[in-house]
C-alpha cells in the first residue's frame, strides 16, 4: 500500500495539553493523535501542524498534515479518528491531498482570536477560556486606536519572545480588532455557555445586571505570526487599555524591535487559533 | 457578635464535584463553600442549599443560606469568598436576609436547563456541559408536543428516582420546552464558547457548513423538583425524538406512577440549575 497524503482539520482544548507538540510522556496533541492514527491505519506516522500552539492554547481550526499508508476514505477515517480520541480533541474535516501538501508552506494566512473578561466576578465556565484581568475596566477604545497603528508588513520582533528561531520576523498583519462584547438578556441566546454570564442570562432573579459587558475580544489575522506574537499584542495592547500607556506608545515599541520594550505576554489559556488559509 | 443570615446565589462548574452535598473528604461545592466561610469569618457555619445538585451537574444561581456571626458587610463577604474559593465556584450575590430565610421553605420556583448536542463531532470546548447524542438528529417537533402534555399539577412519581425521601410526589409544572438552537454565523458572535462549534463560527475555510444546528435545549419550570425529575423527563423526552415512542406516550407514563416505564435518566453534565424564585 502506498502512502496517501491527507489534511486533517483538528480543534482542541488546549487546557490538559502541553501543547501541540509531542515531549516525551507529557500529555500532548500530536502524541494522542499520532497513536489514533497509527491504531486507525495500522502504521505509525508522523505528523506535522500548521501551528505549534504553546500549553493551555485552544485550537478550533488547526491544520495537520500526514502521510500514512492506508485503504480508509477521508470521512471512515475522520470517525474512526473521532472514536479513537480523547474528548479534548476532535478531528473536523479529513481531505486527501496532492502529496505536495505541507502544513506550514501551504498555508497563506492564519486568525487568532483571545478573549479577557474584564469583570469583578469570574466565569465558572469559562475560567479556561480567557484572561481574568482583575483590575478594572479596559478601554477598548484607545485599544483600537493602538492596534489599527500596526497594521501592515513589519519587523514584529518586538513582539516575539526572544529565542524564536524563526529567520525572518517580518510578517504582514492584516487585522487586529479589539472589540467589547455585551451578551445578550433575555432567554433567546444561541449556546449554553451564554448562561453562564456572572448574572447570566435567564437569571431572572437578578435584576441588577440583565447583560455582561465584561467580555473583551480581540483578532488577529496575518500571513504568519512570530512565537508569542498573538499573546505579546494583546499584553501590550492591554498596557494601553487600563491607562498606563498612551496608543501611539505601541508604535514606538514596534520600531524599537525590541522585546523588552513591549508589554508582558498574556497568558495562554484566553488563545484560540481558528482558522487556517 | 450575634449571628446574621445571608443568602449567597452561586454559580459552579460541577465536573470536577462530587455533587453539592458535604460526604466526607470528597470534594463537594459544599465543602469548599464552608471551608471559604470559616476562613472569611473565623466562624464554622453550615450552608444549605435550595436544591442539591449531583455530581457533574452545574449551577448559574444556586442559593445557599447560611447563619454566621460576622462585621463583614454583604459586599466585602462577596468578594472575600470570591477570593477564597476555588476557581470553578463563584459568589455572584450575598444579600443580608431576616433570620426566617430558609433555602428551602422561601423557594417558590425553579428553572433548570439541559443540552443536548445531536450532531455528529464532539464539541470539545462544551463536552462537559452537554450530552453528545450521537444516534442522529433528535425531532424536536415530537418532544415539544409530548412536552406539553406534561403541564401542569400532577404527581410525577413516575420521572422520580426510586428511594426519593419526598413525601408528596406532586408538583405543578410551569414550563417545559424544547428547543433547537442554531448558532449563528460570520463573526458577530457574543461570546468566545460559540467560537467552538464544530465548523465553528470564524472558520471561514469550512464552506461545507457555515451554521451549527446541532444543539437541542429543554427548560423546565416548577415550584419543585422530584429527584432527578429533569433528567428523567430529559430522558423519557429522548425517546419520542428518536422515533422510539409517540408523543402521546409520555402521558401515559405520567399517569402510571411508575418509574419503570419512563425513559432512562439523562446523564448529568447536560443539566444546569439556572434561576431560583
Amino acid at each position: 500500500m502506498t502512502a496517501r497524503t491527507f489534511k486533517l482539520v483538528i480543534a482542541y482544548d488546549g487546557t490538559d495539553f502541553f501543547g501541540w507538540q509531542r515531549q516525551g510522556a507529557r500529555r500532548t496533541v500530536q502524541g494522542e493523535l499520532e497513536a489514533a492514527l497509527e491504531r486507525a491505519t495500522g502504521h505509525r506516522a508522523r505528523t506535522l501542524a500548521s501551528s505549534r500552539t504553546d500549553a493551555g492554547v485552544h485550537a478550533l481550526g488547526q491544520w495537520v498534515g500526514v502521510r500514512v499508508p492506508t485503504r480508509l476514505s477521508p470521512e471512515v477515517l475522520r470517525r474512526a479518528l473521532n472514536a479513537l480520541l480523547p474528548p479534548d480533541v476532535a478531528v473536523l474535516e479529513v481531505t486527501e491531498m496532492d502529496r505536495d501538501f505541507h502544513p506550514l508552506r501551504s498555508v497563506s494566512g492564519k486568525l487568532y482570536r483571545y478573549v479577557i473578561r474584564d469583570g469583578p466576578i469570574r466565569n465558572v465556565f469559562l475560567r479556561n477560556y480567557c484572561w481574568h484581568f482583575r483590575r478594572g475596566q479596559l478601554d477598548t477604545e484607545a485599544m483600537s486606536v493602538a492596534a489599527a497603528t500596526l497594521l501592515g508588513t513589519h519587523d514584529f520582533s518586538s513582539f516575539s519572545t526572544s529565542g524564536s528561531p524563526r529567520r525572518s520576523t517580518v510578517r504582514t498583519l492584516r487585522r487586529l480588532t479589539v472589540r467589547r462584547m455585551v451578551l445578550p438578556a433575555g432567554e433567546n441566546v444561541p449556546l449554553p455557555c451564554v448562561y453562564a454570564g456572572p448574572f447570566g442570562t435567564g437569571m431572572i432573579h437578578a435584576a441588577n445586571d440583565s447583560t455582561d459587558d465584561h467580555w473583551v475580544v480581540f483578532e488577529a489575522e496575518a500571513d504568519g505570526f512570530l512565537y508569542n506574537m498573538v499573546r505579546n499584542l494583546v499584553g501590550t495592547l492591554v498596557e494601553v487599555g487600563r491607562g498606563v500607556q498612551q496608543p501611539n506608545w505601541v508604535r514606538e515599541v514596534l520600531a524599537a524591535h525590541d522585546r523588552r520594550r513591549a508589554g508582558p505576554t498574556a497568558p495562554p489559556q484566553g488563545l484560540f487559533l481558528v482558522a487556517i488559509w
